[in-house]
């Protein structure tokens, strides 16, 4: 069980990160549309996430869609999660802004909000090299210094890989927990990046790698990130378990099932293809697996060749029968 | 002398598209700095545009710092321009951000703050397909229809070039007038976007392609825009007036002159290289030319490796001279 | 006429440089094909080309099968064409390796069998940054003092842009008469690299910029190449004469007859998807152009999507009736 | 211990896969040098590889200067390994060209001189997507049946990552025994390849990475390449036995050291620069570690910048240490 002071530590991370979507309402597709969060079903997930074993919650990443909610939904939003989470497990709020200030201005308020620490992003009109990504974790942590912060390196959302000096750098900064890393899709830079923070940050792989790198590097990557969650939980709770309990061939069985449910999310096994529509082809995963109640995409993430939505809904089915499998296991520890 | 009604078109795109940036206190450099704009810098420096003669004003792009100043600093930094230039000539404010809504409601508030049109390039989080360009576009213009929108074609912040289809597409929204384009950098592709929107969209190719495109298409490359004018606007002036004349001669001659003086510009002659810390950069060159009063870029905007503003430095030194040459000269139409 | 001497210089390279392809028999995809050449097709080619007033002849490019010629093949190609043509006018032997040494053999036996002059891309099994293009290219004309080179600027082919520096130092060396190069593709990088030379290389445009960089420097780019030649070489000698007789506006609508004509050659539009395939496109455009004949593709040029020789076909066709138009054309110099 | 018929199998290829350079003359950097292999050394190099405890040897790739021997060069070089391994175990001799015919003749005169196998990247001209990498692949095995072949996939030099499904075919082709692979460099794919081609084909990581995919699939990654066996073959032999030995502790012990060892060897920790200069930068590392004699690389990969080499003779030096360190040591089974 995690006891939580004002300030979260890497040790607080451990297990499944879960990221979800921002639920959205039949119209959140039209512009004119002017709150588009459906918050009753925030809320219901939220609470699925807990029930379910999902160890840490953050919000509000790309297919949180953090890009195109007003500023308004997204703190109602953030809200009506953390008052749903109740405080069961720590809450990262999405904060990601076009600039330094925006963002400690939105830390701030999300913060008062309760939740326990952000999910960050750089800003992305121009590239930031390491010197000034450094600089701007360096700047959020000094003036939101109560809350803890997960680093979000995405080199396709935000124009490049964060580099392994840089990693050591940040991980001198004491609020900085963890990061959602590229895991096996950035090469041999996991490996690095992993010696660089010497276990003072928590490097989040995606789960579909978690068993590689646990078994590799057992005491350090204790954690992995999914958005696979919202399509349910149980597989990976399952993984963790299986982890956990160092059972490595039903980890890698388990993985091969997982990989092989997720297999058409790629358009033609192609990442880069993927990461263009991330947002609407995630949309429609979440839609098909049917665990939670979503809506369209918002503006103007809203467009998307036909063929990339039925290979996410494809996705999404297979999920949900893994999900029906695993809800019902629990893992013994023989 | 431009009159103008409630509605621009792209007959009012003639001439020198100026893009101004947004002139910062000493301390606009640290996050905890609440109010980084020098108001009266700025309502100096675009009435020293209009005198100058520049026939069309655009603000916040990215040197203009759109995505580091916050929605407060931009709305007063934007009614000050306004207020200085008196509907002497159109006015386009920045209202680029992260997704549509967002956009739309910047705009309307741009526009009860006096702007004639918007500026905007597409959110940048993700990519967005022709097809996602297009629908982005028509969305602003019709929340905004009494607004006249520069479409901002920057394939470096927004990940990607503007396809020629979407340029035809675009060209038949009635609020398009005009397009900031990459010109001669863009490859072909200035060429065959110009048979797309035949003449109902005025591309903008920057001060120094644009003698060689108006030379190939007088009737339809009459306008350029730049940047440089922040330098001083006389050499960039001086060559429209040139171009009016047909002294293509003199035009080529000038052009080496710009050329010539903006050599240290890009590091290494590496154009993407610049495109990665260019607010830095023209930041670095706006101050040595010594034209404007500004102060340091705004975070996160703020590292930069001291060479490259070396070779900013040098070209604002370059353009002062050239400024100070053509700012007493006339064009005669011989 | 040319009278010609030893050795070219660059003021023998005006007017239309034709690259044609290498005909093929119809098993020269089967990897079990000894010999692959139609010699007599290649005669007859050679000698339409000269009949049609192409001015400088250049073999065995990307499309001229360079790589997948067996070198027994490729001498006896070049020697064909040498004795079709008879001194008619300039041949450049393309003579590409995978290194120096084998470049400089194949460069003097080609000289032997009677070229005046070698096409050669640098060696690209690992790219060469401006000192060892430089390196090589001085390295080939020392040991081929006696022919004129055509530096071969394919980045796509060759891994990189040759870099304006190097064309510079390149300009130094005698030997070194003209540069195949990317033209408008290269975005400014055709007027830097013309600055560069300064007059002593002839910068090559593609068929469809000759015009506007001709219009724009008229002294200096005298020249374009071509492979379209091989679909009929009127439309351009047509251009070429226009463009002698300065007639600008028509040279302008027959550029954008050859664009149109040309339009479906990049499949969507891609250029980049274009220069993966572009051996085997370009085959099925001069197939249906039925100006020449040949067979498939030698091996490992062979397989492509169906869809983008369509594409091929249909600008070959087009091509065709340009073709038939302006064969019979001659331009009156009014 | 290898008893070899005349086909080779995967299971052959199990242990260290050693790729030698080709040692060159003190002229062997001009192009009038007509003979610039040392063959001597050679013969001493390939006799240490076998009695050093290499498993298999691989000549003439991309350090081994393929691309800029001559062909008279490479037939003597490989007759020089072949005589000096004399069976005791399997040669591949690097046999990649610029098309399908050349390297079939070279591959059937290699196999004339002794050459238990091939090892071969495809054309590198123009990329090949994997319909015509499966194509090359297939017709190179059926014109030399009696010849084992090893895929050589290198991005960099060949234009391209071999797919998966590429991967799945190629499995198919008996005389396809393993495939030089980036590993863990190319993020996932080394997981995807593996599955593909399901025990029909030897995944070859670099030594560096071989014991992270040796302890997750410790039945399949039973062998490595390594090029730093020519700076002393302790290191990666020592390492294969603790693998055989899962002591997989003191495995992730000496992967870091060799890590460490090698850190320098890409210029600012940049692999991509590394790629562009990997002969002159190789080259410089064998130098220095003085395991074997080499003099300069051959022309056109001569020019280099300084600092990139200084990295590689550190590496080299760095190798040296831990060669002397493992070459008296004995891994005992406990």
């Amino acid at each position: 069980m995690h006891v939580r002071d004002t300030k979260l530590t890497v040790d607080d991370i451990t297990g499944v990160v879960g990221i979800i979507p921002t639920p959205s309402i039949p119209t959140a597709d039209q512009p004119g549309t002017a709150f588009s969060v459906d918050l009753d079903e925030a809320a219901t997930l939220a609470d699925a996430m807990v029930r379910g074993g999902v160890d840490v919650l953050m919000t509000t990443g790309t297919f949180g869609e953090c890009a195109s909610l007003t500023w308004d939904e997204l703190q109602s939003f953030v809200a009506t999660v953390v008052d749903a989470v109740a405080g069961r497990i720590p809450v990262f709020a999405g904060a990601t802004t076009l600039n330094t200030r925006d963002t400690i201005a939105r830390g701030r308020r999300l913060g008062e909000l309760g939740a326990d620490g952000l999910f960050v992003g750089r800003p992305m009109w121009l590239p930031l090299d390491d010197a000034g990504i450094v600089r701007f974790y360096r700047d959020v942590a000094e003036a939101v210094p109560n809350m803890a912060l997960v680093v979000y390196d995405n080199p396709g959302a935000f124009k490049g890989k964060i580099g392994t000096p840089a990693y050591e750098a940040l991980s001198q900064i004491p609020q900085v927990v963890a990061a959602k890393h590229l895991g096996l899709l950035s090469g041999s830079a996991f490996l690095s990046d992993l010696r660089a923070v010497s276990g003072r940050v928590r490097l989040l792989p995606l789960e579909t790698d978690w068993y590689y790198f646990a078994r590799l590097f057992p005491e350090e990557v204790t954690a992995c990130w999914s958005g696979n969650v919202a399509c349910g939980p149980a597989p990976v709770t399952h993984l963790r378990d299986l982890i956990r309990a160092r059972r490595w061939d039903d980890c890698q069985a388990l993985t091969d099932e997982l990989e092989g449910a997720l297999e058409t999310l790629y358009p033609g096994g192609n990442f880069a293809e993927f990461l263009k529509y991330s947002i609407q082809i995630d949309n429609a995963q979440f839609q098909a697996a049917g665990f939670m109640r979503t809506g369209p995409t918002r503006p103007p993430y809203t467009e998307v060749p036909e063929s990339y939505l039925a290979g996410g809904r494809e996705a999404g089915k297979n999920w949900a029968a893994l999900q029906q499998r695993y809800a019902s296991l629990a893992v013994s520890n023989h």
